[in-house]
């Protein structure tokens, strides 16, 4: 029975909660207990009897033998055992052991285990934590059996722990972390999209910046041990404000708690009164907690809610000056109302400054909205004028013909005839018969300049008075470096370098933010000096948090923070960002290679925008702490076309 | 003037020798004085005036001005361009500069110059020294231009430096290795082959270790500074020992010298007396010591002369037990006198220990050759049974019913009839009608067990005496990292997974060994346990010398060594290899992407032998100290068919 139906959270996987069990060769009556009695949704249940051996099978061979599982495929439904049980791989199995007797008895049993769990259709297995610090034979024998595999998850499980976790002394630490031991395995398999981290949930949590690196994992199921609950005053088991809070963030990012372990709770015989004698599950109350921390989450907001089928989701960047934006995209920008709220302000300020009050009724200013689309910063402009009490002429240049034609309809329809000229033109070409005093534009990409404002905007500012003022007045994109096993995998899926060398707009979700976002590329305008040109080149430096452990850094989340006209910003920079305004998602920039950064050693990234004569570009590279292959030279895969 | 003509070194790159020019506008006479009456081989000049900054240019424009190039294209023909003048690219400019006008006119005049050489069609340009410790800009820039090269070279300038080179003390080492510089650029360039290095050859050497390294990597020049160069009792310029060494290691690796610098070596008038008046260039000295150098190497031993074609070049090994084998390959392994000789000793021992003297007329030793080939085995045992006058009774056995044709001549041209008997037959198949008191065979490979020699002996050793013997009695594989920066480029220029998952059979020459190697899998026979199996795991670690500086591993190289028979022995591992033996080059394991590696951070290997029921391959990764993917994974790129 899942955990909760409301708040936007019944979409999520997290609803539903397991419970590790002991070997059974009763499995109906296993489910019986756990699922129908016990309330739990699914069991994690070992698959074979732990007591086999392979070695140790008489006559060696096992023709004479049928494997010891838990009872016939036939004992449950297909679709009973795909959603009831997870299986759990015998615990006991040893890959790098120095004994090759156990060594070849694990192996062989890993693979009779997977081959019955295929057998049976489940969804996933549950593989053992590395018995030491050393784990390519078990990394290896896993990644053999990962390519025969289709819909058949792994989960590998791996103690939530991370030595030193509190103290600022990174020189100890290292060894006893397990994201390390994750890390290991899953390069050796090569990031498997079908392997995925179980984590052990202990009673003691290490670092919140420890804590943070695996939400940028694969993480599928977090453990509980009935050890890491607390007792609260009435008898029963609750968490620590810690452990809520990461549960709380399991559950945002998906992950299905499984509870684990004999009941150290005695509860108050009265509360059991209600039971009217049936026999009460003894982890009951521990999944009863579990779900009130599930109903207890705040109700995703509506704009998260429409948002939920985008969240780590790959887009292609638009290109609007050498593509023609549709209808439907007009609309859903034209839906964000904050934006063009901050657009008015800043008119109305830009307004002011250029006409003092006595002057309001006599002079009129010019401004030019250059990127008009079908009218909303047309419609914001004379707002601030309304507003403002001054007077305007306004001209609204769009190149988009199909564009032009709704922006006639409304210009008609409100009577704006006489203060608005439609010019249906590209800004770079236009030939304007008047100057203007405030140029308006919102050209901006999830990355600031990635949809070309500048060059645009150099191209637009020939019409601009000297003294002319242009909203935007700068921009600036911001980079910061990022887990996200989810989006590298879903890069590399493609097999090919150009969708290693493309930047996505993506509404980051399943994403570790490893350090604080810098500042790469700023552009200002109007900017009428001859030696400039838009070519930028950034270096730029990152250190992990002393207590966070070492990281992989599968690429770089973007964004951008613009100043419209003096205090009046606008921007989707995580600690800056315009509330509320959902036009921009951040832009991703991939790592053909993750790499591995420490706390002591700083990661050097550096990002390039280069221009040609029909295509401007970013190329990227990491420097330190070891040198990547540059990525997109001469924009061989990914380009914005002029 | 080449600078020799004997030794079958007449063959090598490094017969050339060039000399570093200043900036002439005047080529053709820079070409004359440097060649014609100096006998240099070619200049190292500059291409464009070291004034030349495109920011200086009046009215911002190069539309007015012509590039100050050293004349025109015309004033010497294509071919004279192309053999006699290597470009040297302005040595001011610096694309890591915090001033972003020096950055920037660096860039174009970078370019400005590559496309000039290319127009001159040079085979080479040399760009200058990075200035900082950080090279991203200029290597994003170099990788830009390398894109579109096809024939020019780009020869980066580094000098043959590294601090702390001859102590024990690591710590303080790293950050003036010259080696990580050049390592930095060549990462981000990706490992173009289109970009190698040219060392500055100083006074003082680093480390025996440290140099080592540079013999793997792609260095083309070594410019040889006068200052560099001692003064011999007569006056003459002369080199150290140790720089000797080094410039003698360079020629073998085909690496060309450029005489550098102003004469400092004031020679003794009478010694130009015979020059009758003419001028003498001021470093004729220089070259002429530096021929002498290269005249007085040792002329290649014949055997290397007819390898020189297989140096460095990846070969798919064979695979004898799938394959039938060529005449022609029969003959060349034939050849190899001193492997039989070896066979012959072995065979020898093991008849006096199996037939004490006493009754060596009564009894009849049962030999049976597994794999015989056209016979060479055959004729060993039988020298065997002679040389101690034995009594035997052969069987050869043979798959190939095309050797088995020449098998049969060579029987009765040599009149064997009455001793040998033929099976023509796959050794795991044969019924034989009685069992041998020595099982002799020759399936090894490179790295001992690849041809299967495991999988056919067990086959095999069915109708071998339970005291019987077997010669080979046992072998063993060994391996050891590898600087192999030409194998790693040649496996990599196929653009494909399953080549930089497959051993390749390589004359290793261009490779720097980077620590002793070490044992990986040993097979003894015969074998007569029954739990006994052909798998094998083996972890290794390795450890660089801890003057060597950091190194990049691009693979391992592997070879074997096998007891025929107590202390008679046959092999290629280096330290002991059997001497004048050609039949087997080492063995190579490519890692898809190179690993570097720190004297103070062990490297952890591991490699599997895999077997399954048609197939036999291996598996490799690294976990140390970075995690490789795991390599050929289920034998999907390279196996050895059963």
């Amino acid at each position: 029975m899942p955990l909760g139906e409301r708040g936007g959270w019944e979409r999520s996987e997290s609803r539903y909660c397991g419970v590790e069990t002991d070997f059974s060769d009763d499995v109906p009556s296993l489910l019986s207990f756990h699922i129908t009695t016990g309330g739990f949704d699914y069991v994690l249940a070992p698959l074979m009897d732990p007591s086999y051996r392979p070695s140790l099978v008489e006559g060696n061979g096992l023709e004479t033998r049928v494997l010891p599982v838990s009872g016939s495929d036939l004992v449950l439904s297909p679709s009973q055992w795909s959603s009831h049980v997870v299986g759990k791989i015998s615990s006991w199995i040893d890959l790098d052991s120095e004994d090759e007797v156990l060594r070849m008895d694990s192996e062989t049993t890993l693979k009779q285990e997977i081959a019955w769990a295929t057998h049976l259709s489940l969804q996933a297995c549950l593989l053992p934590t590395p018995k030491g610090t050393s784990c390519a034979n078990y990394a290896r024998c896993v990644n053999q059996i990962l390519q025969g595999l289709t819909t058949l998850q792994l989960w590998l499980r791996v103690p939530l722990v991370k030595s030193g976790g509190g103290s600022v002394d990174a020189t100890s630490e290292g060894l006893t972390d397990s994201w390390e031991l994750w890390n290991s395995f899953r390069l050796l398999c090569e990031h498997d999209s079908k392997l995925s981290v179980a984590l052990d949930v202990m009673s003691t949590l290490p670092s919140e910046n420890s804590l943070g690196r695996w939400m940028g994992e694969s993480v599928r199921a977090a453990i509980l041990s009935t050890d890491s609950f607390l007792t609260n005053a009435r008898g029963y088991p609750c968490l620590s404000k810690r452990h809520q809070k990461l549960i709380a963030g399991f559950f945002d990012h998906a992950v299905q708690v499984v509870v684990s372990g004999k009941p150290v709770h005695s509860l108050p015989k009265a509360s059991d009164s209600n039971t009217e004698g049936t026999q009460r599950h003894p982890l009951r109350s521990y999944l009863d907690y579990v779900a009130y921390l599930f109903q207890k989450m705040e109700p995703l907001p509506e704009q998260e809610r429409i948002e939920l089928g985008y969240r780590d989701f790959l887009q292609a960047p638009l290109q609007p000056l050498m593509d023609n934006l549709e209808a439907q995209t007009y609309e859903t920008f034209e839906r964000d109302s904050i934006k063009y709220i901050q657009y008015q302000r800043a008119v109305a300020k830009a307004l002011v400054d250029r006409v003092p009050d006595e002057k309001a009724s006599e002079l009129t200013t010019v401004l030019m909205v250059v990127g008009a689309g079908r009218g909303p910063l047309v419609r914001a402009s004379l707002q601030a004028a309304e507003e403002t009490g001054r007077k305007m002429k306004v001209y609204a240049v769009e190149k988009n013909p199909n564009a032009v034609v709704t922006l006639h309809n409304l210009v008609k329809m409100e009577g704006w005839e006489a203060i608005v000229t439609i010019i249906s033109c590209d800004m770079r070409f236009w030939s304007a018969t008047e100057k203007a005093d405030i140029l308006v534009s919102e050209l901006l990409g999830s990355f600031g300049d990635n949809e070309l404002s500048p060059e645009c905007l150099d191209g637009a500012q020939r019409f601009l008075k000297p003294d002319g003022i242009s909203i935007p007045s700068s921009y600036t994109s911001f980079i910061q470096p990022v887990t996200a096993s989810k989006l590298y995998n879903d890069v590399k899926a493609h097999k090919d370098l150009a969708h290693f060398e493309t930047a996505y707009v993506v509404k980051l979700h399943s994403v570790a933010n490893l350090a604080p976002s810098q500042s790469v590329f700023t552009f200002t305008h109007p900017n009428f000096s001859t030696k400039a040109n838009n070519q930028r080149y950034k270096k730029l430096r990152f250190n992990l948090p002393s207590d966070a452990g070492s990281a992989l850094v599968h690429g770089f989340a973007g964004y951008f923070d613009s100043v419209l006209y003096k205090d009046v910003h606008l921007g989707i920079e995580p600690t800056t960002a315009t509330p509320n305004m959902f036009s921009w998602f951040p832009i991703f920039f991939p790592l053909r290679k993750p790499v591995e950064v420490h706390p002591d050693s700083p990661l050097e990234v550096h990002f390039w925008r280069c221009c040609g004569s029909s295509k401007v570009w970013y190329e990227w590279s990491v420097s330190s702490p070891t040198p990547s292959p540059m990525h997109n030279t001469n924009g061989r895969s990914y380009w914005v076309g002029l």
